[in-house]
């Protein structure tokens, strides 16, 4: 097809017509997966663990999210102590609701087999640099410009970023907020972050709160882009009145730092599970309550489950990720029952760990 | 989520589950979209077109597929004389079809709002260059091994790609093959296009035929990117058993024409529309006997619809492109009343066209 072409306004409602065809009643669930090589800080995030698989991570749970399976990736994402994915929780409730879901790039350093939007972002680097993110401006205003036109009239945003509740705090830290994150692991290395996060701060010669108000120089400077261009997403998507649900826990409460810190001082809610609401080291509640972030907590009553899966998220690993928490909301919100979602939960894991 | 990886083989199983579940019984239509600078030669596809806007053609066919609108690209493709892309029958038959839609980018040249597979497509240059797509050999490769794990067990492979037509003359004259392309335009511009390939043969010191059993030499000589990356993809899901129809005409016959020459001769499927048919200077019926290939015509009856963007169609222009004979096909094959395809496709068109 060539030719000239005609500029139209009116896509809105046959987008908003085609949302709905597609059974997902104008929700639309958006990942950004990406990376940071803060990841590959010793003892930091995955102690042990192949650096090799560890950077397929994101690219794998787009695949898992978009498809049900891997395509592409190698391997399906584990924590050290053999914990699945969280992946494999949203991935039950978008099925069982038919949930549409667009993966967006937000700086992968492997390719995925799922289909992704690209806004410019590129993978950051450790944040011991002095300009990890240097393509965080850019990727955050092309995110902007895409969350202002995404189709949907509600967007819950998901993340998926190995080593991503380091920058976490780091931004949290430039920003000058409270420094409580959670983590994947069952014992939060926090001190270890924390030194991280101090090298990260002295290599861009930062203060803890210097770049309060300065939402791009934070996420620059000691961020990664998956925070720029999920902050770029939602903030496109409140400008065009749409709902935002941040799903996820400390990382995506981040990115409501963010917003916050860019002016937008609107509703903003944060989904999460129980399981980080149990971490103390998170503090999620208090980082809710200084950010005027609309707190909303989902147990899945995984302990009824009595299979092997979901007892190692009881057991406090893994804890959130790829907008699990924002998922498990949504099938409260629809009334689905939570025994459905666990017999999908532990369906799938067996699929996907049978060899 | 971080740490270690469990390797798996039963993602099939999970993968089929999911698909099915998705409601499209095992079928994934999958968009090539991409560029070739030989659509900026005057004269060739779109005389009087703005050169900008032409370059979004393909994104904003990719984001009509995936969304029913637009989403960042500017306008709404339409020929010159004014009949709207393909892209609204392929998306009024994914809507009624509830078919799962994935688009790979073979060489994007301006962003979409769509997501898209990344296999290492760079945009094309004018075929009357040397080596205008040097990028083909290593995304042919890696499209292969995305075709080789793609979820589905049917692929129906489409493409979008202004100057498409030149490009696939390009690579029928280089494999030696008939060379008969249809066009976008009711008056085929053919005679410019043969001195176009001409032209291209010499720059890359070829003879027709010269590159006969040599399919990447063809496309990365005298081809596109989409050319490259659709003939991977066939490839892959070939090799793994998994039944392919090429959605289109005389482009996606020339995806035949290079697996052909790369020594595949089971059965091989060409759906195209009778527009295509209907092009004395196409000779479809021609091309497809030559390769061997299982043609499937479906005229989607439009006469009978009295809407203007049909009857435009019925005036042969655009006449394919965006997997448009194999929705048809697809349709056709479900059932579907074509009736209800005609209602679909004119609601379409009445909500992107009104301002």
């Amino acid at each position: 097809m060539v030719g000239r072409h005609r500029t139209t306004d009116a896509f809105k409602a046959a987008t908003h017509a085609a949302t709905d065809m597609n059974g997902d009643g104008g929700t639309r669930f958006v990942l950004v997966a990406g990376s940071t090589r803060t990841a590959e800080i010793d003892g930091l995030s995955a102690a042990g663990a192949d650096p090799e698989l560890l950077a397929h991570t994101p690219a794998a749970d787009a695949e898992l999210l978009r498809y049900g399976g891997l395509v592409r990736a190698p391997a399906i994402p584990e924590s050290p102590t053999g914990c699945l994915t969280p992946a494999v929780v949203t991935r039950a409730v978008v099925e069982l609701l038919g949930l549409d879901v667009t993966v967006v790039d937000g700086g992968l350093s492997e390719p995925s087999g799922a289909p992704t939007v690209s806004v410019g972002a590129r993978p950051g680097e450790d944040i011991r640099e002095q300009d990890p993110v240097s393509s965080a401006p850019g990727a955050f205003e092309a995110a902007r410009q895409f969350g202002r036109s995404i189709p949907a009239d509600e967007v819950v945003l998901g993340e998926t970023i190995p080593g991503g509740t380091t920058t976490a705090l780091g931004v949290l830290r430039a920003l000058g907020e409270r420094g409580a994150v959670s983590s994947s692991l069952p014992e939060n290395p926090i001190d270890r972050k924390r030194t991280v996060v101090e090298e990260g701060l002295a290599a861009s010669a930062l203060e803890v709160g210097d770049a309060a108000d300065q939402p791009k120089r934070a996420v620059r400077r000691m961020g990664d882009p998956v925070l720029a261009v999920a902050a770029g997403i939602a903030l496109g998507a409140i400008e065009t009145d749409r709902a935002v649900t941040l799903a996820g826990g400390t990382q995506m409460a981040t990115v409501g730092a963010l917003l916050r810190h860019a002016g937008f001082d609107g509703p903003l809610s944060l989904a999460t599970t129980a399981f980080v609401e149990r971490d103390p080291s998170a503090d999620v509640r208090g980082l809710a309550s200084d950010l005027d972030l609309d707190l909303t907590v989902t147990d899945p009553g995984f302990e009824a489950a009595e299979h092997v899966v979901m007892e190692r998220f009881e057991a406090g690993e893994a804890k959130e990720g790829v907008g699990m928490g924002g998922a498990l909301a949504l099938a409260d919100r629809a009334g689905l029952d939570a025994r459905a979602v666990r017999e999908r939960v532990g369906a799938l894991s067996d699929d996907l760990t049978s060899t």
